[in-house]
């Protein structure tokens, strides 16, 4: 690189670090206001978060940001795609096209308007009254067409949204991968329930202690991957995961005493984002490669413990007999078989956050369709709720018997942004895909398991996944690691097999 | 006032909010590093903290603040002293005259300098070995004449430090004040040695309880103010409080086993503080007037809840019962007198952070006399741990057995500013002036603290220290709410009297 180059490079990075510690801090502050705050902090904190949020956006979208953007595309052009120099420019540039394509005016009604609807859509589902909320949606489907104008697409309005979140993802190639898991799991869905009596969950529910729940899954994190020199776990009403630099990454959890799987499968699952983070290159800290490649893929590495190791057979065989000790009452005379049926029963349920592994993509799916729908205009706001209940019976069979636990149930659709809900499916795919690979290449990877040995595996997570941070988009990425660009097959054949088996189906013995 | 005057007003306003909220944004940070934040934070926190002080300090000293403060000190010249708009613009102007005098070579040099120093001070005193610190001692001393130099003085170059922290303090009145405290002091330390088997205070080493410690003590400063729905407590190794806002007060704690005053008696103190940022008026929020009129005075606050209500007889007749049901097994026969008694007890002591309300003053005016002639050149860095050792022995009777309890015991010296000290004794003094103000304004207050009653006490707190922030100078403060200045005299009666009958001493007598 020419001498001119570096500097600019290094100007630019100074910018960008500026930039990451106020919105490293922001986030402690978020942090803190979900788990330390008292009820008094709200305004100030509030004030707090206002004017971070805006300095950071200030500088990032700054005419000298531009000016080094413009000047160094050129000068990296030669440079290695994967280099940290090119994939800096790369990334930023996308950032800065995302943070300055908006006009100022569309900013503002949109977090007008989100602050608008959110408390009406609070009144609204506690009263199940849909019809309080209508006109609060409309008017976010609107923002949400501008929003996709703004940023511009070649076919589909929704192109634009879920560019934002995922990035390289296209409505087409979503729609197909819907389609592919529709066909197969509406009937596996119905398959199981069919054969509902072959799981019972019940030991769950026997009542665990909660101080001995807490110990017990900050231990098993631990023994996972989950640096605790670099982290902590507190208690939240919403558990999540933050960070606020490689050296320090924490989770939070909550813990209910007559149900087992919230506090350790969730515990899990925040720190297989935390290790996601943890896992980042240093080279890369302080700059906007810092982070998670898409919501979808940091998702599959929560997914990827939470489901595909947290709740395998060998992972019981060997968490097990600790566990029983830890909790001899509830546990008596259930053996570790029993315990790995019960934490994956499946059924259909009308709450997507409760929603078991087979059931869960199709919550999304049925969102995905009708923010589509509702954006293009062939679904009107007003007849969401009948389009809701209709196609819930159709795909998992069951009658939705209000607008509380059916069109109105999630908070997404107050705020503005359309386009979240596929990250949660691409996540449960992504972990499979990548496990199908990881299969291939640590052959002995259950005997590991069993033995409670993880550290193969997290270190191929590492390689190919965590210390890229944000350098690939969700396929670039899913290319390299596994060489081939995101599919559906392996998660298909994934509860297939575990759910054919778990529930005795003609699926697993064909 | 003018239309363009109330602009100008809103416009600096604007700035100062913005400046507020990355100060407060920075204090979260600095609270989450004494409590919560894991080891490997650290250097994350260090590059947040620096980008946040580095933005708060950029904004608060441009060229924008300095014009509107040059055009609205004319413009507010004829409002009342103690209006807002006029205490803003005062208070504003010093702050910005002490933020800019200072050249930025000056400054650079200064963190460099506590940089370098701090780790050799920390080795000087675990090897006991003052040479290796005194070099580091030497520059920190040449940097404090270039300070007051850079800030400017009419006699004495302490003035241009003392100022700074206690703005109006001149070094010949503190010279006036420590004078008087030293002819009282000295004789009372002294009469109280030679009867110091008066005061048994074992109880207080018989083990108790950390977390009930804790809760008590959480239960305490509730029932005496502290706003828990605006505040909370934790635990670190140095107890502080800070403040995001005045909905957001926070303290910390540390509790010992084996030694009950540090816990309740920290607590209190920490509480002191708490209430007095609780207690600031909305009117001043987020502007410069917003905390306290002085290190000096802050501290009043934590030593009048800590000391003048928290270790007097009236209080424990109130809270001894509660504390005996909470322990009984430590407190056994045990009365309340003979606590009051054990949480008094005075004695000479090396170490100022433990010494008792009657020798405190004395560590401090030690390390006030040495400061000041080092800074004069009248004593020599190489020098200093003789002088210290020889007066030490001279005011509290004590042989200094080596420079760790000696020269070398505080951090302070290790970072570059000298001046902090005397306001810890200023806080003691004013705590006793204001008392006595207040025992003539509510005169049957031993009465309330008996009966756990404390709202009226904080309300006078509130109504003439508390809601002004830092309007005033401490001097000024003292006026309004006492009628006159800055006095020793009734702190030398207080403790005089206090002692001496807890010590059955002539003085008490007289």
């Amino acid at each position: 690189m020419a001498g001119n180059t570096k500097d600019r490079l290094q100007a630019l990075k100074e910018i960008l670090a500026e930039v990451t510690d106020l919105s490293r801090a922001a986030a402690l502050l978020e942090w803190d206001q979900e788990t330390y705050m008292p009820p008094g902090g709200v305004q100030s904190r509030a004030e707090q978060m206002a004017t971070l949020s805006r300095l950071a956006h200030v500088r990032f979208t700054s005419d000298e940001v531009r000016r080094l953007l413009d000047q160094l595309e050129d000068e990296v052009a030669k440079l290695p795609f994967d280099s940290d120099e090119a994939s800096l420019v790369r990334v930023t540039r996308r950032d800065f096209d995302e943070a300055t394509k908006l006009p100022p005016q569309l900013i503002s009604e949109i977090a007008h308007a989100g602050s608008m609807a959110q408390p009406v859509w609070q009144k609204a589902r506690r009263e199940d009254d849909f019809s309080l909320f209508a006109p609060y949606l409309e008017k976010n489907v609107e923002l949400n067409r501008r929003i996709a104008d703004a940023i511009g697409y070649d076919e589909r309005p929704y192109d634009a949204l879920i560019n934002r979140s995922e990035p390289g993802m296209t409505t087409a190639e979503l729609e197909a991968i819907f389609a592919e898991l529709k066909r197969a799991i509406v009937p596996l869905a119905a398959d199981i329930a069919r054969h509902a009596d072959a799981v019972d969950d019940r030991v769950l529910y026997r009542g665990f202690d909660p101080d001995l729940q807490l110990a017990y899954a900050l231990e098993l994190v631990k023994r996972l991957g989950y640096d605790l020199e670099r982290g902590r776990q507190d208690i939240s009403t919403h558990p999540f995961s933050t960070a606020f630099g490689p050296g320090d990454v924490r989770i939070t959890t909550r813990v209910s005493r007559d149900f087992f799987n919230e506090c350790l499968f969730g515990s899990i699952h925040e720190s297989g984002h935390a290790m996601y983070n943890q896992g980042m290159g240093q080279n890369i800290d302080r700059t906007p490669l810092w982070g998670g490649a898409s919501p979808g893929v940091h998702e599959s590495q929560s997914r990827f413990w939470e489901n595909l190791v947290g709740r395998s057979l060998p992972f019981w065989r060997h968490f097990y007999p600790s566990l029983v000790a830890m909790f001899p009452e509830p546990l008596r005379e259930v053996d570790e078989e029993a315990f790995y049926r019960a934490v994956n029963r499946s059924y259909p349920s009308l709450i997507r956050v409760e929603a078991d592994e087979v059931t869960y993509n199709m919550h999304v799916l049925l969102r995905f369709e009708l923010e589509n729908e509702m954006l293009e205009g062939t679904l009107k706001v007003k007849d969401l709720p009948e389009a809701w209940n209709s196609r819930f019976k159709s795909y998992l069979g069951l009658k939705v018997p209000n607008d509380r636990e059916g069109a109105l149930q999630d908070i997404h659709w107050s705020y503005v942004s359309f386009g979240i809900f596929p990250g949660y499916t691409l996540g449960n795919l992504i972990s499979a895909q990548l496990m199908e690979k990881i299969r291939t290449e640590i052959p002995d990877l259950e005997a590991q398991i069993e033995k409670g040995q993880f550290a193969t595996l997290l270190g191929w997570l590492r390689k190919n996944v965590h210390r890229h941070g944000r350098k690939f988009t969700p396929n670039e990425l899913l290319e390299r690691a596994t060489g081939r660009p995101l599919t559906a097959a392996p998660w298909i054949g994934y509860v297939q097999r575990k759910f054919g088996a778990l529930y005795g189906l003609e699926t697993a013995r064909r």
